[in-house]
C-alpha cells in the first residue's frame, strides 16, 4: 500500500469534516446552545489539525492503485466516523464512545439507525450535526462512486457500468472531474429545489434543512421522537416525492440537464425502480386499508414506507411494525432490493436485481433450447460477463456478510426476526428493521461487540463491501 | 418436449410405485390392520393400471433431450407424490388432499416435514410407507444424479461435475449404467449395515427398518412424537454416525471400494464437510452446557442436531427450537449450508458454498493484485467458467425463490422467523424449521395455498431447482 497517499488523503478528508463541523457550531450559536457550539468548533479544531499531521509526510509516489484506492475510501470512511463521533461524547447527549460511534456511522454511511431513544432531547447542535453526516455521506458517496469504482476497471470487475447502466455517466463528460462536477451541482440543486418545496409545505428552516440533508442522503435521521410522523400529510408527501427522486440513478438528471430527454426515460433500472414502487405500495395499500380512516390514508403511508424502505432513507410515518405480516415482507424484500445504482441510496440495487432475473431466465431458456446463443443485454445493449461475474460474487459476499453477522449478533440472544432485519437494516443502510428494532425502537438493546459488527456492516453495505473487505487482507497493507 | 417419452417414463415410475405399496401392504397385514393393508394394495394396483395407461403410446421417438429429462424428472416426483398420498387420505389418517399431498411429497423429496401433530396415532402400515418414501426419494435422487444431471453437459451447466468434484463419479467407471448399479449397491449395503447396527442397539425391527430409511435418505419422518428424544442415548448416537455418513459424497464409498483411499480422503468438500460439523457441534454444546445434565449429554444432543440439519434429515432429540439465539443461528445457517454433493441430503451443498467462498477470496486478492491471474482450483484440478458460472445462478434462483416463497406465505400472518425458517426447512429438505414450526410443531397450521408454496420449495430443492421451473415454461411444452 502506498501508506503515505493514503494517509495524505484522510488527512484532507479530516480538514473538510473540519469545515463541515463548523454549521453545527454556528446552529448551536443560533439556538444559544454555547457549550455544545464551543464543543463542535474544539472538535473542528481537532480535526483540522489531526488534518495537517496526517499530511506532514508528503508522498513521493503520487500512483493511486486500486488497493489504495479501496484502502483509502475504507479508512476515510472509518476516520470521517470515528472524529464525526466525538461531539456526541464531549457534548454528554451520548456519553458511551461505542455508541457515539454507531450513531456517527450511521449518519455518514446514510443508514439512520439511531442508538437514541429520545432525540428530541438533543441540542440543536448535534440534531443538525446528525442530519448534516447524512448529507455529507451522500456527497462521499457520489465521490466513490466517480474517483474510485472506475479504478476496477474490466480486469477486475465493472461495478460501475453495471450499475448505471445505459447512458454512462463517464461516457457523457470526457473528464472525470468535470462529471463529478456535474453530480455535485445536481446533488446540490436537489438540496436546494427540496429546502424551498419543504418550506413551502409549511416546515420551519431548522426542520427543512434536517429533513432534506436525510432526503437527499437517504440517511433517515429524525428529530423527533416519532421520526415524520407529526408532521402535515402535505409534508409527508413532499417528503415520499423527494425520497424517491433521490433513489433514481443521476444518469437521469444528467440526461436531463443536457436535453437527452429520450436517453433519461429509457433507462431499464430506473423504469423497474418506479414499477417496484408502485406495484408493492399499492398491495400494502389494499393490505392495511381496514387500519386507517379511508384508501388516502393508506395510500399516503403505503407510499411514504415503500419510498422510504426502497431507497434505504428509513424515515417512518407510522410503525410499520404493526403492519400484517405480508406487508412487512414486501417490506423486507425491499429492503434486499434498495434504490438505483448510480444515486445514494444503498440496497442491492435495482440494477444488479435486473441482471440477476435476466441470468435466471437466460439459464432457464439454454436448459430448453440448448444451441440457443443469447447474451443478456441491459437497456439494449449486451452485458459484458466480467459485469456479470462481479454482480454474482458481489451478492455471494453479500450473503455471506449477512449470515455471518447475524450468527454473531445471536449471541446478543434477541429473537432471529429482530437479529435478521437489523442486519439488512445496517448492511442496506435504511435504519429501522422490525420487532426489536422497529420503527418505533432503537438499536442500543444490542452489546458492544453486536454495535461494531452493525457499523462493520454500515460500512461494508455502503461501500459495495470490496473497500472493506480488503483492509482486512494483510498482502493490502504491505508497502511497495 | 418429447410427451409421449415422458408419459412412458412417469407410467414406469407409477409401475414401480405400485410394487413399493406392497411393503406396507404387507407391513399392516403383520400387525392385524387389514383395512390399512387393503388400502394400500388397492392404490398399488391404481398406480399399477396408471401406469399401464401412461405407457400405451409407445414413443416412437427415443431421444430424450434435456428439457425432456427435466420435464421427466420434476413431473415423476409430482406424480409419485400424487398418487402416494392417496392411501392416507383412502385410510381416513389424512382427510384433507392437500395435507396428504404435503405428507407424500414431503416423504419423496426426502424433507420430513409433517402436518400431523399425533404421528403415534397412525398405523403401522402408513409409519411404515411415510418412512419408505424417505428411501424411495434418496433412491431417486441417485437416479436424477446419474441419468439427469449429466445431461446438462458443459454447454449449459456442469451441476455434477462441480458438485462430485474430484474422482468424478462418471469417469471411474465408464459406462453409466454401471456407476447407477453401484452406486444403488453402495446405498442398500448401508441401508443393511445400518439396519444391523440399530438391531444391535436394541431397537425391534419396524423402529430399525423406519429409523435406517429416514437416515439414508436424509429424510426425517419419525414414529414417535417426540421424533427421537426416546431412544436410548446408544441409539441416538448411532442414529447420529449414520446421519452423517449419508451426507457423506458418495463418491468417497466409491473410492474406498476401489481401494483408492488416497482420493477417497482427499475430497475438500468432504473435509470441510466435516470440519463444519464438528465446529458447529462443539460451540454449541459449549453454548447449552449449562441445559444439560453433563457435558456428554450436551455433546450428544449438539452432534445430534448438527448431524441431523446439515444432512438436512430433520429429526430431533430435543426441541431445538428452546437453545439459546446463537446456538439456533448456527443451525439455521447449517439449513442453507446442507450436506455433501453425490448424496441424498439436499441444501445449497457444501461444495457449492467452498465454490462460492473461493471465488470470494480470488475476487479480493485480484483487487489487490490486478495483474495476477488464478483459476479457482477444487481438489487441486481448476474449475471451469462454466461451473462457476452455474453455481452462482444456481445461488441466484435459490434466494429469488426464497424470497417470493416468504412473501407468499406471509399471507397466513404467521411471524417471519417462523415463515422464514419454513421455507428453509422446505427448499433445503429438512422438515422442521423454528418457532410455529418448530420440531415440537408441525406445518398443520399453514393455510392451503401456503402448503402448495411448501411443496414446491420441497420439489424445487429436491431437484436442483431447474427441473421445476422449466415445466413452468411454456416452451417447454411445444412439441417438436
Amino acid at each position: 500500500m502506498n501508506l503515505s497517499l493514503v494517509l495524505y488523503i484522510i488527512g484532507s478528508i479530516l480538514q473538510f469534516e473540519a469545515g463541515f463541523m463548523l454549521l453545527p457550531a454556528i446552529t448551536g450559536l443560533i439556538y444559544g446552545e454555547y457549550t455544545e457550539a464551543l464543543t463542535y468548533l474544539g472538535v473542528a479544531v481537532l480535526c483540522l489539525l489531526c488534518g495537517f499531521a496526517l499530511k506532514l509526510a508528503k508522498p513521493e509516489n503520487r500512483d493511486l492503485y486500486m488497493r489504495d484506492g479501496f484502502a483509502a475510501v475504507a479508512l476515510s470512511w472509518i476516520f470521517i466516523s470515528a472524529f464525526g463521533a466525538f461531539p456526541f461524547v464531549a457534548t454528554g447527549e451520548i456519553p458511551n464512545y461505542i455508541d457515539a460511534l454507531f450513531e456517527a456511522s450511521s449518519g455518514f454511511t446514510t443508514t439512520g439507525a439511531s442508538i437514541l431513544s429520545n432525540v428530541e432531547a438533543l441540542s440543536h447542535a448535534s440534531l443538525f450535526w446528525r442530519s448534516f453526516t447524512h448529507w455529507i455521506g451522500g456527497m462521499g458517496v457520489f465521490v466513490f462512486i466517480m474517483a474510485i469504482l472506475p479504478m476496477m476497471g474490466a480486469s477486475t470487475m465493472n461495478l460501475m457500468k453495471a450499475e448505471s447502466t445505459g447512458p454512462s455517466v463517464g461516457k457523457l463528460v470526457p473528464r472525470v472531474k468535470d462529471t463529478a462536477k456535474i453530480l455535485y451541482g445536481l446533488y446540490i440543486a436537489m438540496t436546494i429545489i427540496g429546502t424551498i418545496v419543504y418550506l413551502l409545505s409549511g416546515m420551519n428552516l431548522f426542520e427543512a434543512l434536517t429533513m432534506i440533508f436525510g432526503t437527499v442522503g437517504t440517511g433517515g435521521f429524525g428529530i423527533y421522537n416519532d421520526s415524520i410522523a407529526s408532521f402535515t400529510p402535505l409534508q409527508q408527501n413532499m417528503i415520499t416525492l423527494f425520497m424517491i427522486l433521490s433513489g433514481v440513478n443521476y444518469s437521469v438528471y444528467f440526461c436531463i440537464i443536457r436535453g437527452q430527454f429520450k436517453e433519461a426515460f429509457s433507462l431499464e433500472e430506473v423504469k423497474w425502480y418506479f414499477i417496484i414502487i408502485f406495484a408493492s405500495a399499492i398491495m400494502i395499500a389494499i393490505d392495511i386499508r381496514n387500519m386507517y380512516p379511508n384508501p388516502g390514508v393508506a395510500l399516503r403511508h403505503s407510499f411514504f414506507q415503500v419510498g422510504s424502505i426502497i431507497t434505504t432513507t428509513g424515515y417512518s410515518t407510522v410503525d410499520f411494525d404493526m403492519w400484517s405480516q405480508f406487508s412487512k415482507t414486501i417490506l423486507v424484500m425491499l429492503m434486499f432490493i434498495g434504490a438505483c445504482a448510480g444515486s445514494t441510496g444503498g440496497g442491492i440495487k435495482v440494477s444488479r436485481i435486473l441482471i440477476l432475473l435476466k441470468s435466471v431466465r437466460k439459464e432457464v431458456n439454454m436448459m430448453i433450447h440448448p444451441h440457443m446463443v443469447k447474451r443478456i443485454s441491459v437497456n439494449g445493449k449486451p452485458l459484458q460477463d466480467e459485469t456479470l461475474r462481479s454482480t454474482n460474487v458481489f451478492i455471494a459476499i453479500y450473503f455471506v456478510l449477512f449470515f455471518i453477522s447475524v450468527l454473531i449478533i445471536g449471541v446478543d440472544e434477541l429473537d432471529f426476526t429482530t437479529n435478521f432485519t437489523a442486519v439488512a437494516a445496517t448492511i442496506n443502510n435504511i435504519g429501522p428493521g422490525l420487532n426489536a428494532v422497529g420503527p418505533s425502537h432503537n438499536f442500543a438493546l444490542y452489546s458492544d461487540l453486536s454495535k461494531l459488527v452493525l457499523i462493520f456492516n454500515m460500512l461494508a453495505g455502503r461501500l459495495e463491501l470490496f473497500p472493506m473487505l480488503i483492509i482486512f487482507a494483510p498482502s493490502c497493507w504491505k508497502k511497495y
